[in-house]
């Protein structure tokens, strides 16, 4: 086994106190919760461990635990230098890189919010959310200044190279010298660990964007539960294909200084980058939607891995084939599923020892399932969704656990969000019940896993059925020649809606059917038919060469809407 | 691989709400910790998986999680029904069995205390702690009976047998039949996590022992981090050969259960069984002192496992000798240090990558290091301890990191104490500078490793210089022919102390020596000469045929010096 072991310097370990200065009065038996706990015992324990590489660019870093915990402390004094009080928001736009992994440490330092922004946004975009969030100071990267020109907030530019005259280095810099070699000591403990810890906005596909508050205390049990369910521990290494700025990275940024691991980021999506990792750097770990790890095991450089690898894949289901796919590879697909509102992940597909004895399509249908709630999460309820007129206080009524009535999945606890940042309405609608409501609609199968059928917008109703998107697309991907595929409610004058399937295929499918489409579509609606009651048949199949993704490679249906609408 | 597979009946997994009724107000992020959710997840996730099995007695017992669950359910109605109000005390005096792994989860459910009580007290001892606990009810095994004889407090019986006619098992009936199958959501959620979840008696080694409160917030992140630090899974199988009343079992009652992992509970340390479960049951985890692990290196019965176990091991440090004995086993020693004021563990000898080319005696040199903090505990530090006179408010100041400096460890945060019940000078006392004061001396190493020198009561003050107890005993058992030994403080006329040893020969060598205890402390003593500085060398050494110890394997070195006293 390749493992990634780059020269790190071989620094003095003895020397630093990881230690932050304690707010007054807190009693002997509690510590406020904070992720920062984290990096401090990482870089206590594992001073000289590769904690990041950023290799695949002009200038690649690698910096060790202890190095990396320096400059973390230098963005902290940098931040209170710049006159970043505690609370203030601290709007991040960049890719995977350090800079951003750095600021999910070094802004919760400095006792201020890290708000992360999707980098494929608009100007207008950003704009809104940097108005909407008031951050007081924006990092950014080189390749995305151009969504911030002309912005009054002062903006910090990082050229991604951890060199000289890189005008983020020289901010980093400039705490160092502010600190006076204070070190951590010279930085206060956040008192409250029900103080704030990111805004993270929503895609927000209908309307203005959400800004999602998250705590200290719900990253530090969150990253607890994600390094737990994952089995990240020191031997592993965990690969950035998730970006970071998508709802803090699903908490990982701090999971894997939890398990003092290692972590490679990678400014871009690319297979031939990836695979190199896989094959050569020790990957242990990584986070994608199945979209990209369909592209992953489709990739010309695939090939079987020396060691086990856990894929955690959420944002849709992954199908047998793709399960399948990854396990011919070496690779295990864990299945999550979460939302921006509860940190990321907080249910797992847990396994059965019984599943083993499955055949691997029987196995998948288990697979696909969203399961149950995470370690420190609370119970991932499915209850009848609001009526129209009935109070928001009402209580919750569980759907029966019967795999067939359709409800809303609902949770509480710690690893949901504490509210939407100054909508106290939407907060309140989002709150019915005393839970955070997902807008997800589901079933709960008879031995207690959840099953996601649809967004409550994307389900199907058809002839007065409820047909699930989800579970269409389940079966339409069985077909062998069917490599991504799409379905969505297209009106119909007798039925109301009927489902239209959006299908790419695979590359050596492509010939096999060019200009047979419509002999395809008859080979894939047979193919269906038996495994689908007749409302969920697709009425109309549409052979594509892409699908409209989001950043975060999950499909926009709203994109194919308007396909439709003007079909 | 043998694996332990006992018929559990098959529950409908189906019908169960794992919930409790939750406080009025709650906020929708957030729920307060309570190492209750642990067991709630693994019944809903896998009703069907052992829980707990007590195989090793005249009725044995096997209870999936959904079986055991329902008990526990039962357990907390029956102590509700009994009169048992939140806050109560509930003392639990038991072998390692079913009801006192019931009583931990049973007893946090109907929010009460629970108080375990060291099966090997007296009565007067155990009438003491009845008293100053304030214990309302007990629950006492029948061979324990005659420790409660006499005593006010109301008493249940367990008779052990999982039956019909045994009284405990009719105070779960009624517990049952008091619920009226309102099930988990009859009972109420403690709404404050700063609530006491133990009341633990230290073995006061003198004066009077001491109660620790411990929260129910601790005890879930305490048992977080030792199912993370361990690598407990699903996969995992605990075997109880520590007695689970010593600080509840260091929180395995919890941890085990949050790892949905099964566990093996056996009423007396008995190596043919221990070995009959290492070998048949699957086991991967247990925890003990040194002692109960050269017990186990030692037995017959030993042979190289077939899989990997984890022997968790605190008290003292382990030799470089039984490190190796247990490696040859296919057993990694984790060296863990802890006291029952820090729930057990929180601290760990983390492995580091480059000692695994060391010397099996230069890596067990390190191995036998206390290490660092836990994840979920604050930083251990080593600091002056009080001088004659100074305040006990003053700012603690570490020693430095020379390895040669003395100093105390402290700690404090989320796995420390909240207070040593009803003596509020102790307490005072014991959280000097706003740390907890463990009363070990230990020395930190430039790498930032702890590493514990003595007991403060246990050092030898020989000619002015400080001699570690345990660093002498660490190299007398590097010995061929020393089996365990223990060294203490005599008194000298001209050096004021100087060390006496007491060992037990190993099997093979009493023969060797017999009649000749003169030649082997000589051949002991040049054996460690050229090892230790000359004021640490033993000036007496005392072949016996076994050391006093307490139930949990610790060494009596008060007993030592009451024989020292008698020559």
């Amino acid at each position: 086994m390749n493992s990634f072991q780059p020269t790190v310097e071989s620094l003095p370990p003895t020397s630093v106190t990881y230690r932050l200065r304690l707010p007054q009065g807190l009693p002997v038996h509690k510590q406020p919760l904070n992720p920062l706990s984290f990096l401090l015992r990482a870089a206590q324990v594992y001073p000289n461990r590769l904690a990041i590489a950023h290799p695949d660019v002009q200038f690649p870093v690698y910096y060790s635990y202890a190095t990396w915990a320096q400059r973390i402390q230098n963005l902290a004094y940098a931040l209170i230098q710049a006159g970043i009080q505690p609370g203030d928001r601290v709007a991040v736009i960049a890719p995977n890189s350090p800079v951003i992994a750095e600021a999910h440490h070094g802004v919760l330092a400095a006792r201020a919010i890290i708000c992360p922004i999707n980098t494929r946004l608009t100007p207008a975009e950003v704009a809104y959310i940097l108005d909407h969030s008031g951050s007081k100071l924006i990092i950014v990267d080189h390749e995305y200044v151009r969504l911030v020109q002309g912005v009054k907030t002062p903006v910090i530019v990082s050229n991604d190279s951890g060199r000289v005259g890189d005008s983020y280095e020289a901010f980093l810099s400039s705490g160092r010298h502010f600190s006076q070699e204070r070190g951590w000591l010279g930085l206060e403990w956040e008192p409250n660990e029900d103080s704030p810890a990111a805004l993270c906005y929503t895609s927000g596909t209908t309307g203005r964007p959400k800004g999602v508050i998250t705590t200290l205390r719900g990253s530090y049990l969150a990253a607890v539960a994600n390094a737990y369910e994952t089995k990240m521990s020191m031997e592993s290494v965990y690969l950035w294909i998730l970006p970071m700025f998508h709802a803090c990275g699903w908490t990982y940024p701090w999971a894997v200084t939890l398990a003092c691991a290692g972590q490679i980021t990678l400014r871009t999506v690319s297979y031939p980058l990836i695979w190199n990792h896989l094959l050569n750097s020790g990957v242990t770990h990584y986070c994608g939607a199945p979209t990209v790890q369909i592209g992953l095991v489709s990739a010309p450089e695939a090939r079987p891995l020396p060691r086990p690898v856990s894929a955690i894949t959420a944002g849709s289901a992954p199908t047998a084939q793709l399960i399948g796919d990854l396990e011919k590879l070496g690779i295990t697909a864990v299945h999550v599923y979460g939302l921006t509102e509860t940190y990321g992940p907080f249910t797992k597909c847990y396994f059965q020892p019984l599943w083993k004895d499955l055949s691997p399509e029987e196995r998948a249908r288990y697979l696909a399932r969203q399961g149950h709630s995470f370690l420190t999460a609370e119970e991932a309820r499915v209850v009848y969704p609001l009526k129209e007129g009935e109070n928001l206080d009402s209580e919750l009524v569980d759907v029966p656990r019967d795999g067939k009535t359709i409800g809303e999945v609902v949770t509480r606890g710690n690893i949901a969000m504490k509210e939407y940042f100054q909508d106290p309405e939407a907060t309140r609608k989002a709150f019915r019940g005393g839970h955070f409501n997902s807008g997800d609609l589901a079933v709960i199968h008879p031995d207690g896993y959840i099953s996601i059928q649809d967004r409550s917008k994307d389900i199907i109703i058809s002839g007065g059925e409820n047909a699930s998107s989800l579970a269409i697309e389940q079966e339409l991907a069985s077909h062998p020649d069917v490599l991504e595929v799409s379905v969505v409610a297209r009106p119909h004058p007798k039925w109301g809606e009927r489902p239209m399937a959006f299908v790419i295929l695979k590359k050596d499918a492509v010939k096999k059917w060019e200009g047979k489409h419509k002999d395809f579509e008859a080979d894939l609606k047979r193919h269906v038919k038996p495994r689908l009651p007749g409302f969920a048949c697709p009425e109309w199949v549409k052979v594509v060469d892409e699908l409209p993704k989001t950043s975060t490679g999950k499909i926009q249906k709203m994109e194919l809407r308007k396909i439709i609408a003007k079909l």
